[in-house]
Formats: C-alpha cells, structure tokens, sequence
C-alpha cells in the first residue's frame, strides 16, 4: 500500500474502500508521471539532436504541470466535488496521451522517451478509471 | 504592457496580436488569482473562525493549482493546440467560479475573501475571453 | 528500481552510478513528501479541531512547495551545479524537520499526522544523505 | 497597490507596515520572474539556435520552480519564520542571478533573454532586500 493509500485511509471525512483505491492509484500515476515527464524532458535537453526534441519538451513540461495540479486537487478530499473532478482528470489524460504520442515518436532513439511513454499511457489510464468510477 | 506581453511579442514563433493581447490578460489574470488564492487560504487559517473557512481553503488551494498549470501552459506556444487550451481553460474557469462563490459568502466578514472573490471572478472572464477566441 | 533512477540511467550526460542511486532517493522521498504533506494538510482541515492545526497546515503547504520544487531541480542534470544544489537541499531537509516536528505533536491524535511526519524525517535524511555525496 | 500588498494589508496577523511593503514587493518580482522564466524558456525552445540554449533553459526552468516556491511560501504568515525564509531568499536570489548571466550571454540576439534577464536581476535585487529586512 503506497503512502497516498494510507493518508486516505487515515482521513476524517469516510471515504468508500473502493474509492480510495482507484484514487490512490490514480494519485501514484500523476506523481509518478510529473516526475518522468519533468526528468525526460531534461534528458531530451541533453540530445545532440535537442532542435528535433522541442514539441516533445513542451508535451512533457505541459504534462507534468497538470499531472501535478491533478494529483493535489483530487487528494483534497474536504470539499471534494465530483462533477469538477471528471473534467480536471480528462484534460490531464489528453495531456498524458499527447506526451505519449510524442514521446512515441523518439523512443526508438531515446530510451527515456520510451519510458516516459510508458508512464504517460499508465496514467492516462488511471484518469480514466476514475473518471468511469466517479460517473 | 506587461511582461507576458513582452515576451510573447518576441516569441520566434509569430503570434497575432490580438491573440497575444488575449493571451497576455489571460496569463496576468491566472498568475494574479494564484497569488491571491495563497494568500487568502493562508489568511483564512490565521481567522479565529478558521473552523467555517475549510471549504474555503480548499477551494483556494485548488484554485491557485490550476491558474499556476494553466498559465504556464498557455504560455507555452512552441507546440499550442487550442483543442488542448480551451477544456484545460474551462476546468479553470470553473475552479474560479468555485472558489469565487465560496469567498463571496465570507466576503462581509473578511476583506481577503473580498478582494480573492474579485480576482477569481476576474481570472473566470479572462479564460473565457480566450476561449471565445480561439474558438 | 524506480522510475526516478531508470531515466538517470539512460540520460545522456553519463551520471555516475553511486549518484545516480542517491539521487533518485532523494527525488523519490522528495515527491512522496510533497504528496503526503498535501494530503495530510486536507486531512487536518477536515479535523473538528481544526482551528488547533493552522500551524501544522502552513508547515505542510510549504514543505510540500520546497520539496516539490527540490525534485524538479535536482531532477535536471543539464546543467547541474551541486554549489546551487547543496543550500538548496538544506532548506528543503530545514521544511521537513519543521514539518515533521509539527506533525508529531498531534501524532497521537491524528494517524495522518504521524504518517506525514515519518515521511518528512525519511526525506529530511535523503537531503542530507546527497548533501553528503556532493560535498 | 498590488493585490499582494492589499491581502497583507487585510491579513488577521497584524503584519507591520515596512515588512508589508518589502514582503509585497518580493511576492510580486518573484511571480513575475517565475512567469517570464517559463516564457523564456519556450521562446528559446522555439528558437533554430535552440541546441546552444539548452543551459539556457535549464535555468530558466530551475528560477521559475523556485520563485514559485518562495513566493507561495513567504505569503504564508500564518506560521511565519524568518530564520527558514532567510535561506530560502538566498537560495532563490542565487538561481536569479544564475539564470540571469546565462540569460546576458544570449541578449543581443533573444530579446526575451534580454528581458528575462532583466526580470531576474529585479527579483534577486526584491530577495535581497528582504532579507536585509528580516536580519
């Protein structure tokens, strides 16, 4: 069980055992995707071939920034709505599937771009499942 | 003129000028309802009432999450995408008007949630003026 | 291993393996914290007895900043300069001992409260412990 | 006035008029700093010169993470502690005046390294001045 699990479990307001799951795990998968989009899009900045990296830095900066705003809006639990959740978290798995279409692209060159794709994808997922349980 | 204006008037990328008018008050409006949002989350905590103002905190804290992440990705125009800009723009929108309505209640007792109300009602028309442009 | 440590391993500028190990700690512990504090700061104004943790709430919002901002900078190896690293690593372990002190006066009380502060002495170290290595 | 400086002015801690001043004037040369760092560094990512900028950007990215921080944090007068804001102004100071000889070496051909540059020696210049404040 992550520390994200835990604190919910822990919260004063109840929250539904299934609900803490699919959130925690969607939490974990923002973190977790912030952080690889943030250190891929150094790496990419270290390229001899940065000039053909630009859009990819951009997707992966823009990514981690919703990434992490998603991640802290939906661990408030104490005034937590629903109806503004879902559209947050479906603007933050377009932005994790633009990253992972433009990493895509380089990650044949750059293993860190194949990773960060990777992690891009298992957060869009995330999203989605909890938008479908909060639906 | 302000500095956001400044920079996208430089900007290797040609943006039109009216976009970068729009833009620019956009960017400005988030980056001031962020501050104001932090600033009023921290005033609220030091209020003897503190115990009546955790939705407000909340949706402050929320509020200065997503006017942070959404001007920085509007200010990202290397590789902007409007069909990205305008939902990430309307969850903002929202999160303005949320936090707006919250601080409004308390706004008779204390002048932070006053002044925090305006600039979220502010912020709340200026991404609605961007979306109106580039739809 | 986590993602932290494989995009080290395939950066482009060659990072030695011993860094690469505790920095990867050090940015790993640095998230975990960020979001534990975040939560745990939600947790507590969900409290009846909120108006006794503002100043655990303050500490919070602002470990969960530095670390934030820690993770990210130390996460770009571009152009890396322990000089600049080191200060910065001080404030960040400086946020989490205030915060984990903080937290454990209302350890007995509140389980999110004495997560947090586990989590802030375990990133608190992992500054110090990279402090150590680059000096 | 700024909006910063009217929140402080209407903040339940009484906060003394001169720190009002000083602390107003470093909240907003930090914000503005943090808005023109992420603007820089995506003028230079767009850029066709954008492999000799990659320091450049580095940079750019670290001052805004940090401004942000800083400013958010020393908003916080809940709690507030000059011996933990003292270090934090310094650390943020030094990635001004970092990020602002690394943007002097691009001015004559990047305006926006040029005004960045600019906005960078204003803040370090605001971070400096509190400290003094604080001591």
């Amino acid at each position: 069980m992550t520390t994200s699990a835990t604190i919910l479990e822990t919260h004063p307001r109840k929250i539904a055992e299934e609900l803490r799951t699919i959130l925690a795990q969607c939490l974990d998968a923002c973190l977790d995707c912030a952080q690889t989009c943030t250190q891929c899009a150094d790496a990419c900045l270290s390229e001899p071939t940065v000039d053909t990296l630009a859009a990819c830095i951009t997707s992966n900066l823009n990514c981690a920034d919703i990434c992490t705003a998603t991640a802290h809006i939906n661990a408030r639990q104490t005034a937590f709505d629903p109806e503004f959740a879902k559209p947050l978290l479906a603007v933050c798995a377009t932005a994790c599937r633009v990253c992972a279409d433009e990493c895509e692209r380089h990650a044949s060159h750059h293993q860190h771009c194949k990773t960060c794709a990777d992690d891009c994808r298992r957060c869009e997922q995330a999203c989605r499942d909890l938008i479908t349980h909060l639906s």
